[in-house]
């Protein structure tokens, strides 16, 4: 199993990346990467990790697309940057599970429509984000972003695909929600009481409509909405959390007395971040193209590189692609 | 002026109501009142605050709409409800500057555009949301609610009667900016993308697209969007701050060392709910109909009553919908 990895898309690359694909090589055996990045930097480092030189491939570049380049023309304008190369090898090569990277979205996600092209039947691939919810299980919210304008053929669709994606990795009635705004049937916009419609006379495990505080209590795995507002609703929570969060923390480190009251709470007040932090690492993966595409967040540390290959390494094993594609069908 | 308030409408009806009611004549020397609601417990509460009797009037209702009473059937259904009688007294006189109501949303949004009907060259009614932001201004959300599916025209007008709202209270220049998924122009679905180029075009103090963590940075006065993403903004937002605070509540209050040592931040941590508190107040005005219509929050405390009461009179006096009539003919 060999997975392709963009060393230098992210905040933290190539450091971050190089350390996270030396990690995964060696939390998994028979793993294989190839790597697209600079050369000397990764040789160097894979060198003094240890890690067997037929375990791993390296495409040189030592460009990156930045967020100021325009998602569409990037490949033409920068045509030996990393992801631009990266996309050229999996359009040619057959021997890739699946690709890597924590580049900008919109270049990531133009570069795999354009040159990777879609699976049979999907009309629109989608971005899948993960969240924390108040509960042990994550939700998972598609589209995240990739498609504004929805209709509700798609979304239906993006329900399959992550039914399967959940199904793959061991869940298995996975409970399928469309976002709306309110939980009776009827309400909502054109698009989602289409595709609530679809849903429900589906085989999928639909629970009906929900509203984000029964999205945080986790009474869903799966979040299907169009991407505008999925993007939407995905930054809000973000930002109200980083909002209360940031006046919590001025109230608890006012003064010297606070400051000392705080020690008291240290434990508890790391794991008010732990959720978070668990699903930063999660890497969301671009469903419905013809090669599996996960995007690590742009802030990722090592351990989310670690763990995004590996996820793409299971992900490509279970044969997911090939089971959305035979889902779609049905 | 006189104010027609429902005296029926919220959770702590009528006794919050009641109590607001009284406060806000105590305050407005020239202020009169018609209430909708239980005669017998509105006079003797207001004898018993030695309210002049020539101040206010009753219309007797002994019946509240409902959550699960359909929004559009309850006029027919339940006739002699308080909200049905309220909207029968607008829609007949001359007299009422406004109507102040916590009832369901969806009954008193139906109701008030089906009995009193639009103001000229209005093209959707919609529902006006106040947030807190990061700094100490306010913000304007709209739709938050009342149209689902809107075209860009309806976008461009909820701008002009929010502008209008915010100048009749004296806000100068007033900063527009239409939601979306990131801050370039070009970013966006078709809609919200088509009411940035009407907006840019207009003579409104348009500041571009604004995505939520820039919205809580206080970086605009008014944001407008379709209803079903004001929405979903919305209650996400609201739901992240409360699933964040629950969290820190835990860590602060997780043993008695905790407990003791939050006592040095209780006026710290007393902050952290004052700009929701303050925008739970603010009552979300629904702007375009033919009357000035107040929507307090469901779980309003009579202090949210008396500031809509005011509000509305306020509001009334200056002219407002006069005003919107007159700049949306511009």
């Amino acid at each position: 199993m060999k997975i392709l990895v963009d060393v230098l898309g992210g905040d933290n690359a190539p450091k971050a990346v190089i350390e996270g694909a030396i990690s995964a090589l060696n939390k998994k055996k028979d793993l294989e990467l190839a790597l697209v990045g600079p050369k000397k930097e990764i040789e160097e480092a894979f060198n003094k990790a240890k890690i067997d030189p037929s375990r791993y491939e390296i495409i040189e570049s030592n460009e990156a697309v930045l967020n100021t380049d325009h998602p569409s023309l990037f490949i033409k304008e920068k045509p030996s940057c990393s992801m631009a190369l990266a996309f050229e090898e999996l359009r040619k090569r057959d021997d890739l599970g699946g690709f890597v990277s924590a580049g900008p979205t919109g270049a990531l996600l133009t570069g795999a429509i354009l040159r990777i092209g879609r699976i049979q039947g999907v009309a629109r691939p989608c971005l899948m984000a993960t969240i924390p919810t108040r509960t042990e299980k994550l939700c998972r919210v598609l589209d995240a972003g990739a498609n504004m304008d929805c209709k509700p053929e798609y979304l239906y669709q993006f329900a399959v695909m992550a039914d399967t994606y959940l199904k793959v990795l061991g869940e298995e009635k996975p409970r399928i929600a469309t976002l709306s705004v309110g939980q009776e049937e009827g309400k909502g916009n054109e698009v989602s009481k289409a595709a609530y419609e679809l849903l429900k006379a589906s085989e999928l495990n639909f629970v009906g409509n929900i509203e984000g505080d029964h999205v945080l209590k986790g009474e869903a795995d799966i979040v299907v909405c169009d991407g505008f507002s999925g993007n939407v609703f995905l930054k809000s929570l973000e930002e109200a959390c980083y909002y209360i969060s940031d006046k919590f923390k001025a109230a608890i480190f006012k003064n010297i007395f606070t400051k000392l009251a705080a020690l008291t709470m240290i434990k508890g007040l790391k794991n008010v971040k732990k959720p978070f932090e668990y699903a930063n690492k999660a890497s969301a993966p671009l469903l419905g193209c013809k090669k599996l595409v996960l995007k690590c967040h742009g802030k990722a540390k090592p351990e989310a590189f670690e763990a995004g290959i590996l996820e793409a390494a299971l992900l490509a094993e279970k044969g997911l692609l090939k089971q959305i594609e035979d889902n779609l069908k049905i």
